[in-house]
């Protein structure tokens, strides 16, 4: 396809995921998508050992690492390849935009150089890049919660009640207590977004999305204070000044030019406008058409992260955060998350599925989800007599509790895969109206529900069963990429319109995202069979996630005695 | 294999299970079994329409009914067999014993003809033979439980407070009030144990098992009184009197000789003893060596069923019966029961284990049974971090709900299916306990298991977690047919310790039955753990048995709200 079909004015949009980079072209005047280059980073998820050379080097537990130079390898391989693909004039590309993984974070030197480069740190696991799926953070994560709740930190209640593992301070903390050479010799601490903007442009920045769900930071009240970070670690007390920056950019902001550098890895032009960093789940509520409160917007694949706009902040039981000018400038962003769905599917598949079912979708020419799903859809709501809680993962919101686990009752003789497997899903659902309920009860709208990511496009069962259990009508938003379509337009954003991209993030996405034509639309008899199925999941769901009986932990310490294992390690 | 190589003195056992009948030879000396031969019926289970010629009656759900005729075809066929293989001199065989499923009844006319042998009768579903699990007469058994309870009828607490729909007052009424002209053709009601003695003998008899324990007769109090039965139904009033008997004659007793026409069915000498009718459950305990109190026996196969003896009677929470001389003459014998414990492990292989675990036990050259216990037992107790509980069939004892059913609780990301085989297992277990747990408290002595049937000899692991959960030492029978074997204990007994048998089924039990060498005994160290989990299995148990959060029922009644099955159907 060539770019000429277009308006002649582009910009580039990268999605760094957790596997490789995405690439994208789109044209800013409609947000149509002209090509996409991927590149598979080199040495992946690190969560064995070091890569060659250091192969000897292993990692303990719950370490899930990157290497900062898999990043560069995506400017330096697909961008060209996307610009060779669609034929464009780097002269049309007005923007670029970026959104990552997070909390995803590195220590670097002043210059932005990754510790991990340094010879004489290169095998030191904490010089290299914690991926957000590093879990070995969890005693700092359990020191600042339990530091923070004695402390009575106001910023504690804008997290849901709880800050996690997976996050900034947890990570850098992690680094001081178990590596404090290492941390000495971080100049900066900064998230990969931040990073890789500073790459392109040659200028360090920090982003108010990243800054506020990731690291306590807030519009009115910035960072917690320095007493706070010293009654965690004496040597902590000033981690903000010192290695990070109170300086924080809202979303839209231009970062700066493309340095000469980027323009020859990228085979755009110097100076082209980059915006400042952004997440991917953040960066897709644009994507997905949503600039305004009352959509709430659900990017769902292996877990689910919900993005709700308000225009005032509100304490919502079990939110990952709220943040102004988290998501649109101008407006507080909530989120929250179920923290395992297509993952629970998966498991299914993988371990459940007898293989006469595998036989028989394979007969049909189907996978074996799609062949679930088929069966599945023959059900009514109520049917399979079943009831499950979704907590193979834990649960993010409303509990908040990583020590979860997962729940199926009413199984009988006759009881089959699809029954189970429709039960899975339902669960799910039941998990999205207890988040919904919760911003309701919080005063926060929700009205209906923009679903992105990959289930909602592969699974018309699971749309339908969300939007009878929620009683809400669901879209899907028409890109199959809604992260990588929302860098770029950001990246049009940082041209702004004059150049030919956007002035703003909401002009942008009235003209560059769409939906797809299909409404889910709550059938009356299937909502009503849900709304009873629900006062029973709620009951479960109290039962079991507060307190009322604690079966579940009782499984994992006993677990743990026998196994040595991490109570809290979930496998 | 020639019998002449044994004692001289043999009896026959002949075992009438569910889809085929069982004809065994053994020596009275030493219990050693010289041959067996199988017969299947002909029309095996009848359960969805009547056989050629009257295809075209369908039958309703939940209906199981069987031909008569097969039961006279094991004798004419099996019985020769067994004698043609074995070589035995008929003159040899002292005496003959059988053992039915139970409670399978049928409607006869006064000679004891079938009625659906009758031209005019054949058509009718009613006519036909009720076998064990005809489970169409839930109406009836409610209706019998409700009118004993509202009455304070003093012998519905032998019974464990309820009376099944698989029993024979069950099966009887329901004839009466679905086909009134059909039972008033019957002039005799009764069981297939006590029909297929009668062929045999020539002479009507009634064993004190089937009446004690399906018929809500005891040696001390009779049946319930008429005004009992015609407050179910005026029609009712005397059906004991004119279509069953007062005349229950104990165990071991001999019932009568063979007939010249049962000796040209059988190729056996007319005039040989036949012991009076027994249970197959019941009829294992002695041929698994137990004629004293304080060791129970489980019959361990798609379900469990429990035969433990004490010298007194006691009230046990949800046994299925307690009957003086049900088991063993002079001794009360106490049956309880788990409604699924085998076809829980066969659901899971059926339904829940992936297509790679199928293969990998394939390329061991193991069933995946086998592939599983070998996975499981790689795990320690405790270590899967799941606990179920095991009602996929409901709860027999001790809770006496059909309408239960099964949960899991505390799956992960990382939960695997050698995992929940392994915690569906130990579910099991802890249902054991809860039943041992109840006779003690009942003053009931258990010190010992003695198992039998399909399961023990087949899964090692299952057997020592049984023994750790219940911390009991637990035997298994050598015989891996009980059954046959007990039913030709009966038949030595029948024929006397004079004529070549033995003079008591406790002589007969320490002459003819034996035990396997293996002892499985309760690790400390597992037992420990499972004490641990045990409590939380109870706690779980004590919540959704006993009316603290009904959420197996809940969901049954929205089942059959959009589906239209009966709640207690179970699928």
């Amino acid at each position: 396809m060539s770019a000429s079909t277009g308006s002649g004015r582009y910009a580039v949009g990268i999605d760094f995921g957790t596997e490789s980079g995405r690439a994208v072209l789109v044209d800013c005047a409609d947000g149509r998508e002209l090509g996409t280059a991927v590149h598979v980073y080199g040495n992946g998820v690190i969560d064995e050992r070091l890569p060659a050379p250091d192969e000897d080097v292993i990692l303990e537990a719950d370490w899930a690492l990157q290497d900062p130079d898999d990043y560069i390898a995506v400017y330096r391989n697909a961008v060209p390849a996307l610009i060779a693909e669609t034929g464009v004039d780097p002269a049309e590309v007005v923007g670029i935009g970026i959104d990552f993984t997070s909390c995803t974070m590195l220590p670097t030197t002043a210059d932005g150089t990754p510790l991990c480069r340094l010879d004489d740190l290169r095998r030191r696991p904490h010089a290299w890049v914690k991926l957000w799926k590093h879990h070995a953070a969890q005693p700092e994560a359990d020191r600042i919660n339990a530091v923070a709740a004695e402390r009575g930190e106001p910023w504690l209640a804008r997290y849901g009640g709880k800050i996690s593992s997976e996050w900034f301070v947890a990570k850098s903390l992690q680094i001081l207590l178990e590596a404090p050479d290492v941390y000495a010799r971080a100049d900066r601490l900064i998230e990969g977004a931040d990073w890789a903007v500073w790459q392109l442009t040659g200028v360090e920045s920090r982003n108010s999305c990243t800054a506020g769900y990731k690291a306590m930071w807030s519009k009115q009240d910035g960072f917690p204070a320095s007493d706070y970070f010293a009654a965690l670690d004496a040597r902590f007390e000033h981690v903000v000044d010192e290695k990070m920056s109170r300086e924080i950019v809202p979303l839209g902001t231009r970062a700066g030019g493309l340095t000469a550098q980027a323009a020859a890895w990228t085979g755009l032009n110097a100076g082209t406008p980059v915006a400042a960093a952004n997440v991917d789940a953040h960066v897709s509520a644009p994507a997905a058409t949503v600039t305004e409160p009352g959509t709430m917007v659900a990017i769902m694949g292996t877990s689910i992260c919900h993005i709700l706009l308000g225009d005032e902040s509100a304490y919502v039981e079990g939110m990952c955060g709220v943040v102004e000018d988290g998501v649109v400038p101008g407006l507080f962003g909530f989120e929250a998350g179920q923290s395992a769905v297509g993952d629970i599917f998966a498991w299914f598949v993988e371990n459940c599925v007898p293989a006469q079912a595998r036989e028989e979708a394979l007969r049909r020419g189907l996978t074996v989800h799609a062949y679930l799903e088929e069966e599945a859809a023959k059900l009514s709501p109520g049917g399979s007599g079943l009831i499950a809680l979704d907590w193979w993962n834990g649960n993010r919101s409303v509990l908040v509790d990583a020590e979860l686990g997962g729940l199926l009752v009413g199984m009988t003789l006759q009881t089959d895969a699809a029954e189970l497997y429709r039960a899975l899903i339902e669960a799910t659902a039941f998990g999205t109206r207890v988040i919904v309920e919760a911003f309701r009860s919080a005063g926060v709208r929700v009205d209906r529900i923009v679903a992105c990511g990959g289930l909602p496009e592969r699974n018309k069962l699971l749309m339908q069963i969300y939007a009878d259990v929620t009683g809400l009508e669901h879209a899907v938003a028409a890109s199959s990429q809604t992260p990588a379509l929302g860098a770029a337009m950001f990246g049009a954003v940082a041209a702004g319109g004059a150049a030919g991209g956007h002035d703003s993030i909401v002009d942008a996405s009235r003209a560059m995202a769409h939906l797809g034509a299909r409404r889910y639309r709550p059938d009356p008899d299937g909502a009503r069979v849900y709304d009873e199925l629900y006062t029973e999941y709620l009951r479960l769901h109290d039962l079991f996630g507060r307190g009322g009986d604690d079966v579940m932990k009782n499984l994992r310490r006993i677990r743990a005695s026998v196994t040595g294992a991490h109570p809290a390690a979930g496998g």
